[in-house]
Parts: C-alpha cells; structure tokens; sequence
C-alpha cells in the first residue's frame, strides 16, 4: 500500500489556507482574487505531481494521470463559503492530490492513476453546482452568461475574463478512463466525534426537497377582532408548522432533517392581524420511501388545516432532488482501508449536505469519505479538524483508491 | 328630548369625506393638507353652530358653549389612517357638533351645553394621542419638538407651521366646566353586526401589554445537524408560540384577545438553522385579572420552554397600559337612550381599541358609545356604517347627553 507524506498533505492544506485567510479559516468566494490565485497555485502542485492540469472555461481544474493502468478519479473543490472554514472543499482536493501523489511514486502500486478534479462553485456563490455539472455534461454556457453572484454582483463571465479563462472549453468527463470517483470531505456534522470515529463511510447524499408554505387569511385590527372571528393567517401558520414538527417526529426516518429556515408574517405590525403568512420548509433522508412518507405527512397536515376553513393555505415543492446512492463495492473499499488503519473507527452513514459527487454519481461508480469535524461546526470560519485525523484520512482515502482499483 | 337632524348629520359626514377622498374613503394624514383643510372647515362649522372655536398649537379644536347650564364634553378625531374609512373618527366629531346643535335648538334643552372638541392625531402618525394628552395636561413641547411622522418624514412643527398654527397655545381642559365626557365611535369589530344590536354601551378601554420574546439557539447546517443535536431557534419559537396560543384558550378572558404580529428567523434561509428568532406579541383585555393571569401563563411557557434546555429564550415587556373603565351612571344613561330609540338592540362591551376617551377619563367621568361597523372592517376605505345606523347613533348620543346632564 501506497504510504501518503503527512508533512506534504498538511503544507499544502496550510498553503491552501493563506489565499484569503480569515482568521483562522477563508474567505474564498469563487472566482475571487484569492480564489483564482489558489486555483492557479494548485494546478501548478498538480503538474508538480506529474498530472497534466489544465484550467477550463468554467474555472474546473483537471489534472490527468500519464499512467496506462486502472484509474480513478478524484477531487473537490476550491472555493469557500463566505468567511468559513479551512477544510471545506480543500481538504477533498489536497487527498486526491496526496493519492494520485504516493500511489505514483510507491512501486507497487504505479502502475494505477489517479486524475484529479477541482470542480468551480461547489458552494453556490454563483449558482447550483456549475463545476461538477459541466463536468459530466449537464451545464448550458446560456447558464453561464447569466450567472451573477448576488452577494457582490459580479457576473461570472467577467470574473473568468478577468482571470484569463473565459472562452476556453469545458473539460467532460470521459468515464471509460475510470473505475470508480472519489470524494473526501470533512462530516460537518458531529456524528463521527460524538461516537469517537475517525472515517465515515458515505452511504448516499440526501435528497433535499424544499417547499413553500403559503397561509391567507384576513388581514384586520389586532384590538377589535375577536378570536372567534378573526382569520389569522400567522397562528394558522404556527398551528400548522407545530403539527407537522409533531407528525414528523412519528414518520421520520432515523436520520431525517426538517427546518424552517424562514418564516414572514404580512403586514408584520404589532397592532395588525397578519393576513398572510409565508414559510421555507426543508426536508432531507437518503431513502426515498422515507421522502414520499414525510410529503406525504406535510401535505395531510396542510389539508386538515385547508379543512378547518379559517384560512386558505397551500404547499408547492419547489425542489427535489433525488438521493445518490454511493458504489456499495466502493463503500467496501473504503470500510477495509479504514479498518486496516482506524480499526473498529469507522462508520457507514448518509451525507446530509450536498456535493459534487452526487452529479460524479451519474457517470461512474462514486464513494465519499468523511473525515471529523471538531464540534461538528461547519460554513463558520472555526471549522476545523485535528492533524492527527486529517493525516490519518489521507492514509485511509488513498488505500481506498488503490484496493478499489486492484479489485 | 331634542331631535337631531339627519340630513344635517349625514352632509357633514359627506363633505368631510372629500377631503382627501381615496375610492370610498379617504386619505388624510394629520397636517397634511387635506387635513388641515378639514380642520378648518369643521372649525368654521362649529362656529356656526355657536361655539367658541379655535384651533391650537397642537391642532386640536376646541369649541366652547355659551351655556351657562350643566355642560357635557364631546369629541373625537378628524385625521385618518393612510387610506383608510371615511367614518373613523370624523362620525364621533359631527355626532358631538350635532348634539351640541340639537340640544342648542330644543328648548327644552336649551339651558344645557356641549363643548366639541377635536383632537389631533389619534391615529399615530406622529406619536402616541398627541391631542388628547396635549388636552389632559400630559404632552410636553419637547415631544412636539421631536415628533416626526415616519411614513412622510414631516416634521410635526413644520406641519403646524405651514397651517399657521405653530407655536399657539394649547387649550387645556378645565374639568370643572363637565359632568361627562362623550365619544362615539364606529365599532371597528363585527359584534353589533353578528349581533343585530344597533348601539354599543363602552364598558371599558382595554389595556394593550405589548411583549418581544426572542430565542437564542446555535446557527448551523441544515443538512448536516442531526435532529438531536441541532438547537433551532425557528423550531423552538414555534414550539413556544402553539403552547401559548393552546394554554390562552383556557386562561384567557371572553373576550381577551392575543396577537403575534411579527415573526423573525435569522438569518432566514432556507438550508441554514436559524440561529436567533424574535416575536412580537400582543394581548388586550379590559380586566386587570385577566391581563395578570394571561402574564402569568406566557412567563411560565417561556420558562417551561427555556427549563428544556435546547435553547435561551427571553421574554420582554415593551409596553403595558391600563385598563380605562367608563363611568357606570353614563353607560346607564346610554342604555336608556338606546333603549328608547333601538329598544333590544343595545350592548354593553369592551373597546378592543384604544382611543381619545381613555385619556379623557383620567380627568372626568367618561362614555363611548358605539355604532355597527359593516362586515367589522376598520383601517381600510372599504369601512363603512349604513346610513340608517348612523342617523339612529346620531339621536341616541345626543339623548344620552341629555340623559346625563339631566341625572
């Protein structure tokens, strides 16, 4: 087995770190100067590492293996959250570099390559997964010549003309090349720390579906409309929104999430009855058959109130995205490396957040690999994982590779 | 007993409402100039009717009889709310020039007087009752000073300057000169219509305690953060405000009414757990027990709430005024007058809104009477009293006054 260099895996991640350090972790927004500059750097550690890298049209960097043998590939993305975390993104990029590294330069294990990916905009600064969708063939440049990040108003094609890349092709994914795809990442979670594990085994990422929930009622004086007449649209919403919380916790899944992530009262005055009420409501499981049974769940509750008649609500789903359910052979793979190097430290678990393996999931076989996250706290600039772990997630990510590769 | 004049009532009604017509309602703002134009109309219109009037330095009107007989006081408001019902306020000013002229026309009543009084801002586009408090003895220079209308940025003393008023003295009540004040009012609320009363007898103002309850939990990934682990402000707030709403509908009074007018989640997206949520809640009753009781019951839910540990909830009280009871030989005296003209169809009840009379009552005994509002509809131009119901109020006002100055 191929030995990783703890000492190579943390400089480049400090490295990584120092384009838009914010204290201690970045600021990294896509297609930002730190961010352009951090791409440029890191292709120039990939041909270091004897990968042909080229930047795209899209700000995708891929790197190809000169190997003949079994490939894999694998990576991450670059860019941050805004003032977040170190690892975010970095860490999936620097273990794939780290394996297509030692698996190169270990005898035994040469013959094999690996292809590095650093997909562009993982986080959403300008839209909805832009890298990994152009990757496997799923992005228009119409969705490009329109995207604009609303947090700084930039436009995407300024912001790749200002860094040379604009007008250059998109790099597809050619999946005869590979046997599998790999993707590493911290948990964002704390269900590794709290249960005293070093590698989650990634089982499938959530699908998310997201909903409106709209309530009209009457809109009237707060004073002189009695209980009994008043149709307000703002308790219809809190009765609403309490049973549905107490219905999930019966037909939930174990590791289902719900959030309402926001909710707005009309007119929103202390003195007036709200005559409407809008709220976003999220749900997330791997499985399928849990998702139908918790809309289905919402969507009852959301008729015993239409029934009662004080009020008109309604429910639209405005997304739904579809579980992607990782290589079970690959799972293997990553559960066997994990055991030889953090025996009885390792644990199969769904992915409640979203990432670029899940559009990787269409073309080939996909694995991911979680490493901890101290406190679970993820997008906030303390995110952090100790050395020791993120060492010991390279050494188990690039077995994986390889036992995947020599199957 | 005197006899009003309907025709008289009615076109007083109507061409107050053309200033600052807006569809079926009106438009006037305090001091705007639609405003200040019905300000001087009506003075003019109380000068015909015999009384000493004069606009003061804060806007309101005050018209003094020549009686030397028991004098009753009556009065409302002349501004609206922003596009809003023709009746709100203007019926309680030509009801009390009305009775003041119908009891100056009957001989048998000649002996007694009515001074009119018109108050300025009640609706609030400065400030809290600016002219009933200014006629009470209880508004400082200072707040005239620094008032300032937020829908409009007008300054009040620009507005009083530019209708000339500026820098007037203030008329002050001389409680001496009364044995009651009087003021009628729409209802704002459908309990005369559903009712098929005529005629509300006020008992009591309400008391409005205004309260912030704001909850504190951990900010997070909304995909990431298990249910267990995850402290969610938005999903706590909710939790909170159904509990209180469930436990109100046991502690509170009949006629208690409670209100969330404004909800907040932060930072209100709709894939991140909401760190902090705010509420703005509202309850009213005339009865100083209930009020304690319904205190009592949202403190202990907060603090049930809070005991669970999962978040830090608090609960603040902005504001909290008293209940203004109305004098009980006048609402006998209004009974008998509706029981004359509208005999069963009268009511005794609470004003769910506050209003000038419950400053006045700090200073004599005071009444309000009320008249049914169509289809409860009140801050809105589509408010509106049928004809025949505002001619009945009308006769029954004056009779009451006469009623009580005759005791």
């Amino acid at each position: 087995m191929p030995r990783i260099n703890a000492e190579r895996v943390l400089s480049d991640l400090r490295t990584l770190a120092t384009f838009g350090a914010y204290k201690t972790g970045v600021h990294r927004p896509t297609l930002s100067e730190q961010d352009v500059a951090a791409r440029e750097w890191f292709a120039g550690r990939m041909r270091e590492a004897g990968l042909d890298a080229e930047i795209d049209g899209v700000a995708n960097i891929f790197g190809r293996s000169r190997s003949n043998g079994k490939r894999a590939l694998s990576g991450s993305h670059l860019e941050s959250q805004n003032h977040a975390g170190w690892l975010d993104g970095a860490l999936g990029c620097v273990y794939a570099l780290e394996a297509a590294r030692a698996i190169a330069e270990d005898p035994a294990t040469a013959d094999l390559g690996v292809d590095v990916v650093v997909f562009c905009d993982e986080e959403g600064h300008f839209g909805s997964f832009f890298g990994s969708r152009s990757f496997v063939g799923l992005l228009e440049e119409r969705e490009i010549d329109e995207a604009v990040a609303p947090a700084t108003g930039m436009k995407m094609r300024d912001g790749l003309a200002k860094a040379g890349w604009n007008g250059r092709p998109r790099h597809l994914i050619d999946p005869s090349r590979y046997e599998a795809f790999f993707e590493a990442h911290i948990e964002q979670g704390d269900t590794l720390e709290s249960s005293e594990n070093k590698i989650g085994v990634v089982t499938a990422i959530v699908a998310i579906w997201q909903y409106r929930i709209s309530v009209t009622g009457e809109q009237n004086h707060a004073g002189t409309t009695s209980m009994q007449r008043r149709r307000d649209a703002g308790r219809e919403m809190i009765r609403l929104l309490a049973s549905v919380d107490t219905r999930f916790q019966k037909v939930a899944g174990e590791r289902s999430v719900w959030t309402v992530g926001r909710i707005e009262f009309e007119p929103g005055e202390k003195s007036i009855i709200p005559g409407k009420a809008e709220a976003l409501f999220q749900l997330r499981d791997a499985d399928p058959a849990v998702l139908d049974r918790m809309d289905k769940a919402l969507r009852e509750e959301v008729a015993l109130a239409n029934a009662s008649g004080r009020c008109e609500l309604s429910i639209e789903r405005l997304s739904a995205s579809t579980p992607a359910k990782m290589d079970e052979g690959l799972q293997a793979a990553l559960d066997a490396a994990a055991e030889a190097t953090a025996p009885g430290k390792h644990l199969r678990m769904p992915s409640g957040a979203g990432h670029d393996a899940q559009w990787l999931a269409r073309k080939l076989p996909a694995a991911m690999m979680f490493v901890p996250s101290i406190g679970g706290i993820s997008h906030h600039w303390t995110e952090n994982t100790s050395d020791e772990d993120i060492v010991l997630g390279a050494q188990v990510f690039a077995d994986a590779i390889v036992k995947a590769l020599r199957r």
